[in-house]
């Protein structure tokens, strides 16, 4: 039976809290610290939605281990999510991070980004000396750690070259290239491939369970798109962020695809201009979008990569039976798409 | 018998080869890559001085082991020298690296931090991928690698806050703390250690040799601030960067202790401005330098360091036989001191 969404968001709170209580004791000395290790500590402080945690947890217990013995795991892919948000926020110039100033707004962009440094490289101490995993799936769940970096920077370096060369004449499956690399490998991918190494004692076949983590991740992405078109305050974030960055989102690809030739025009010059020029109109591009079907585009896809999840998950827990947690596990399927931040 | 420079200089060149044709292969695909590892490779493929491989091989050979052995660690310390470089350059806002534009220059800020991230993680893979190496070793090695991180970072943090927050009242035992973190620890004491780590499997004593590798590291520092302060252009920098940029070097503490009230109030002014504002003035700072004594002060203190390093030297190595190698390290002591580059 599928849980009714608030139970999967008690849930999702509920994981978080042990990942962030067991981030405490590696997110450096206990005295203050203005420079560096306060700024370290900031993010991961704000609290996240948890899901990185929750999916790497509950596939561990969903194949028939404890969460206490994949905790350091989670803390470390915790940590590292955090300092990728730090320098994110760096890279896409963003003014706000879970409501509230980002780290180089409040500090200047060296020590932010030196702060960044620091956390991702912390990031790898839970991991390194949980006493409780044999050396040898310690090994894997590094080597996972750092296919993280790898893929995460490769999207990164694709969203961020697009904007920086104006290029206007992507694919739809481009897109999926990119977020596929640069918000499922780390968001949704690892935490259930690591989850289920260590669940499993690295036994479990992990190709099943990547498609699920990419189906998972792009309905994650494309909610957060959309999202940042939702001006209510819930968001934590600035409305239109993403349309003033210039962001290559699956509604934007429609939109240049779609519109008229005066409207492409437009929109080409507008991705062109500086992000101070591009704010005053960012409301005009939403109205195109609205008037083109992009937003509805974006829906339709949605539903089309839910339907997909959904084979994935059948597909990747198959040998793995019935619980709580393989429900829990479903039921992120319909809040990726639903969530209201 | 100590060798002449240009001994030392060419053996520096010789070791500096070895661990750029080791690098080449972790530096990212061979196909082009616009937007990510073709930056990643740039710095690596723009040499550098090759003092960190040059100690870490000469260690290791000093202590009885070939170089090959140490090979790979060379190439993981060297990719994360030029991870911190990359990220130095966006922190400090530099305009020249080795004599081209910075990363950031070219490519925007957004991609060079990136292309620093990616970096810094494909440091690890050679030496997690190190054949030669035993498990115990490896970890020990790994663990040398994220200290490296840490104290880098922290004494990032250190030399960056000040900046921010516009210190003006520091002792020169403050500058050697976070000199020592920020410079030492990955440049000298870590390339030390991680070759006697190796040349002796494991069973070399690291404190006298991370004595020898702080004096070495500080001596290299103070080198560097004075040739910042050398308009020729072999030192492949902008000139005066550091007084631009308001860097507390050993010659400005010592300004900010011994100027008159008139100078030092104009100083603190300067030292507020913003980067843009204190480009014009430089040449001022610099001839407070000379008036007040700063510059010959920089110089003692390099003799007195040079000192404790010849001390340090004969304590690390005194249960090492002699050899060509130890000749060699004994010889960066003076190269340190009287480098032109």
């Amino acid at each position: 039976m599928r849980p009714p969404l608030v139970a999967v968001e008690t849930r999702l709170g509920y994981y978080s809290d042990l990942a962030a209580a067991a981030m405490a004791d590696f997110l450096g000395p206990d005295q203050p610290s203005p420079y560096l290790y306060d700024l370290v500590r900031d993010y991961p402080s704000r609290g996240g939605k948890g899901v990185r945690p929750a999916l790497l947890l509950a596939t561990c217990q969903a194949f028939g281990r404890p969460w206490e013995e994949a905790l350091q795991a989670a803390a470390a892919l915790e940590m590292l999510h955090n300092a990728f948000l730090v320098h994110d926020d760096v890279e896409d110039q963003s003014a706000l991070r879970r409501g509230r100033p980002t780290l180089h707004a409040l500090h200047g962009v060296g020590l932010a980004v030196n702060a960044g440094d620091s956390l991702a490289h912390l990031a790898l101490q839970p991991l390194l000396e949980d006493a409780a995993l044999s050396t040898r799936l310690k090994g894997r769940l590094v080597a996972e750690l750092l296919a993280v970096v790898r893929q995460t920077t490769e999207g990164q370096a694709l969203d961020l070259g697009w904007r920086w060369d104006g290029v206007v004449d992507l694919e739809p499956a481009e897109y999926l290239t990119m977020a596929g690399k640069k918000t499922c490998w780390y968001s949704t991918v690892a935490p259930l491939r690591m989850g289920a190494i260590i669940g499993s004692s690295g036994t479990a076949q992990l190709r099943a369970l990547s498609r699920f983590g990419f189906y998972l991740g792009i309905a994650f992405q494309i909610r957060d798109d959309l999202l940042d078109l939702d001006c209510s305050p819930t968001s934590g974030k600035q409305p239109f962020g993403d349309l003033r960055e210039g962001k290559r989102t699956l509604m934007l690809i429609h939109l240049l695809a779609n519109a008229d030739d005066e409207d492409r025009r437009w929109l080409v010059d507008y991705l062109r201009a500086s992000p101070s020029d591009r704010c005053q109109h960012a409301l005009r591009v939403y109205e195109l979008m609205e008037r083109y079907g992009s937003l509805t585009y974006a829906g339709e896809c949605a539903a089309d990569v839910e339907l997909e999840a959904y084979r994935a998950f059948d597909e990747a827990f198959c040998d793995v039976r019935d619980s709580e947690h393989l429900d829990f596990l479903q039921g992120l399927i319909p809040y990726m798409l639903s969530r209201q931040r």
